[in-house]
C-alpha cells in the first residue's frame, strides 16, 4: 500500500513510541525519501521542517532509534514508529520523551517526567529551545 | 505557554493515547478552536482538513474520548492526548486504533489487531476509507 505523503505537502506525522514501555517519546514529520532511508536503515530519519533536510535522529548524540515495527493508519497519512529507543532519552531537553509537560487548562506547563541526562553533556551546542530537533 | 499553532497552518497533530492500556489510538490535528473545544467540553475535538470544520470525535457513534490529561512537546507544536475512549473502538473500519495495520519493508500491510466492532453497525453511511473520519 502507498503512504499518503500528498495530503500535507509532502509529510506525514510521525509517531515515535517506545516499543517495550509504550510511551509515546516524540513525534516527527517523515517525507518520502526520509521513510525509505528510515526503512532501509533500520534507525529513524525524519524530515526537519525547520532545517528542510533529512534529519537522522541522534546523528550526533547516537541517541538513535532503532525501528521495531511500522504501522499506518487507515488513511494511510500517519505512521506510528515503534522504536528500541539507545540512550537515556530523545529529548533535547534531557528528557526520555519530548512529552515531558502537562498542560493545565489554564495554559499552565507542569513537568511530569525526571530529566534522565544532561543536555549539556550530549548535545555540543546549546540547545536552542526552539527545534526541538537536537541531534 | 502557548501552543505553535503557526508551524503548519494553524495546526498542530495531536496524538491520541488510551490513558489505561498506553496504546496509540489514532492521530488528528488541532486547531486553536478545537483545542479550546476540547479542554472546555473534556472530550476531544479535532479539526478536519477534509471537511475544513472542528470535528468532534464520537458526535454521532458515541465513542467519544474522555480526555485524562494533556502534553506538550518540547517545542510546543505537539499534542499528546491521553485518553478514556468510550466504546470498543476509534477507527472507523472497526479497530480499536486506527494503527492496526504493520507496514513490511516492501510496503505490504499485515493486520496486526483484531476487530473489536461492526462499523456498519455504528456508522450509519457506508466507511468511505478516504477520510478515516468516521463520527
Amino acid at each position: 500500500m502507498e503512504i499518503d505523503f500528498d495530503k500535507a505537502g509532502g509529510l506525514v506525522p510521525a509517531v515515535i513510541q517506545d516499543d517495550t514501555s509504550g510511551e509515546v517519546l516524540m513525534l516527527g514529520f517523515m517525507n518520502a525519501a526520509s521513510y525509505q532511508e528510515t526503512r532501509r536503515s533500520g534507525e529513524v530519519v525524519f524530515f526537519s521542517r525547520s532545517r528542510n533536510k533529512l534529519w537522522k535522529k541522534g546523528e550526533s548524540s547516537g541517541h538513535v532509534l532503532k525501528v521495531r515495527d511500522v504501522r499506518v493508519d487507515c488513511d494511510a497519512d500517519a505512521l506510528l514508529v515503534r522504536v528500541h529507543p539507545v540512550g537515556p532519552g530523545v529529548c533535547h531537553q534531557g528528557y526520555r520523551s519530548c512529552f515531558f509537560r502537562s498542560l493545565e487548562e489554564s495554559g499552565a506547563p507542569r513537568v511530569v517526567a525526571e530529566r534522565t541526562f544532561e543536555p549539556e553533556a550530549v548535545y555540543p551546542r546549546p540547545a536552542s529551545g526552539k527545534t526541538g530537533e537536537g541531534n
